[in-house]
């Protein structure tokens, strides 16, 4: 029954509980913690006993969020009246399944996910909204809790996570009507921003300017590639995952097309981070090598020493951009 | 008399005329061009005549905007019943006296900024405003024109450009809730900020490698000194300009208080750009050395050889931490 419940339910379960524990998914993210911790706060403000649970730590640009210290890594016991997985596709999201979850306790599923696999007693899944906040801060609206800062700051940085900061093309008229609700309660945006986004590692700066050293362009200005070997992770003092985003400084360049990141990940063994502007079909590209992705943004992986990973892929682009956008 | 004309003065004013030209100021932007062309095709959907004025001609990145072909470097001849100037401070901002005008035409001025010189018969001042286009899209839904495609599209890219992307603490809940309205009019999201954003000269992108190569961390953590050499413009292909910005990567690093780009603009002589993030007044840094700026943002220039500037600066910046923000 992929439907979602009427509102009026879930907001009728929520009235009668007075024990609710939320919950919000592995790799936590500002939209899951955000809208967990907002919901949270607006149900204590109504007396209810609320817990908060996620499956991992919180990444330090997330812990100012007003209420982060109280999440906890262990399932709360004796467990509630009301489980409700916030932002949360299924319950492997939680690191969960059905048989932990007590037979007496209702499921209430918030998301906004279009793969949400409607898993609750009760499911408001709504795919149109660019941050499960948006469905948050409707229904703390409806319980008729008066938003404070504390609630604004995890909507805000809930919507500003999951949109790019408004950039991205999840974003709707709907999302800046209530991101104009938070922001008459009054918030601190300097402060805000300046947690989420400047808190970047000193490693991945140096990483940045090793893949920029090795920045080419070619097929006249329109292709970008990048290059990160397994030394220059080590002498950065860089994990993999904080080259996560470096391909968008190729990508911004005027002229191109197609950026590439290629970065070692093992002995011949190359991961391709891909990017396009405007029309190139770099899923295509990425498919021919076994990876995927969407249009714009895809990947795949590679069994090559690096000049031939390079060469093979930049091969592919030019070819497609040869073939050119009236294909 | 440094008070707004009524709004409604100013709709009478306009749609009593049958000519109408346009002014935005020199060093264009996205609030100045994108408000006078969404003004100025709203206009024409009136029935008006209009043209449009800028001193100097766009940057590229704002030539995809829906009417910038149309804008003109010449004054309109014959003069228009209307001067319309928008995003002005004053007439020194189109590189125009007061004689130039001819004394028929009805001067009115449209601007957001707190030091306007409310030199039009009518004028319309909002320092509130994040932009002169919320104002704008105000005009325009009280002219009773519906906003197109293009009109949203102009006033969009204002809004974007002038809070930095809503990140600025000149953003409000009007500017969101006006952008709302241009978004139900459907915009091309992922275009527009690929236009603004994503048009960097290649010579700026290897200009913050070079940046980045010097990069120094100090005073635990809290002061990122970057430096960039007249031989390092050389060799990056770059103007002094391209350097803007660049300060921004050091001071994202998580723990930095104070970041610095040091410049060489002639033989002894260094512009320094200062910016701090949550506490340290940088404008009584820049003071030290005769400059100036703002709380988070100021710049001074040291006619001394690189090492020493670098010297004085940190110095005076490792004081200045020292002392801590409790001083």
């Amino acid at each position: 029954m992929n439907e979602s419940t009427s509102i009026e339910e879930m907001i009728e379960v929520l009235r009668k509980a007075s024990t609710v524990a939320l919950f919000s998914h592995v790799s936590p993210d500002g939209d899951c913690v955000g809208s967990m911790l907002a919901i949270g706060l607006a149900l204590e403000k109504m007396g209810k006993e609320v817990s908060f649970f996620n499956p991992e730590p919180l990444p330090s640009y997330l812990m100012f969020l007003p209420g982060s210290s109280r999440i906890r890594q262990d399932l709360p016991s004796p467990q509630k009246e009301i489980l409700m997985f916030v932002d949360c596709t299924d319950l492997q999201r939680v690191n969960l399944s059905m048989s932990e979850i007590s037979p007496e306790s209702i499921v209430l599923n918030l998301d906004h996910h279009i793969s949400n696999q409607f898993f609750g007693h009760f499911n408001w899944v709504d795919a149109q909204a660019s941050a499960s906040a948006e469905i948050a801060l409707i229904l703390i609206n409806q319980l008729g809790v008066e938003i404070d800062r504390d609630m604004a700051t995890n909507l805000y940085t809930a919507i500003v996570t999951d949109t790019g900061c408004f950039q991205y093309s999840n974003t709707t008229a709907q999302t800046h009507r209530l991101t104009a609700e938070l922001l008459e309660v009054g918030l601190d945006l300097a402060g805000i921003h300046h947690n989420i986004f400047d808190q970047k590692p000193l490693a991945q700066i140096k990483l940045l300017e090793y893949a920029l050293k090795g920045l080419e362009i070619s097929v006249d200005g329109q292709l970008a590639v990048m290059i990160l070997s397994l030394e220059d992770f080590r002498e950065c003092g860089a994990e993999q995952e904080l080259s996560e985003g470096l391909v968008n400084h190729a990508r911004s360049i005027a002229g191109v097309e197609v950026a590439v990141l290629l970065k070692e990940v093992g002995s011949q063994e190359i991961k391709a981070g891909l990017r396009s502007n405007l029309w190139l079909n770099v899923n295509e590209i990425a498919a021919q090598f076994g990876g995927g992705g969407h249009k714009r943004a895809a990947g795949c992986t590679l069994k090559l020493p690096m000049v031939e990973a390079k060469q093979s892929i930049t091969t592919a682009i030019e070819e497609a951009l040869k073939i050119g956008r009236n294909h």
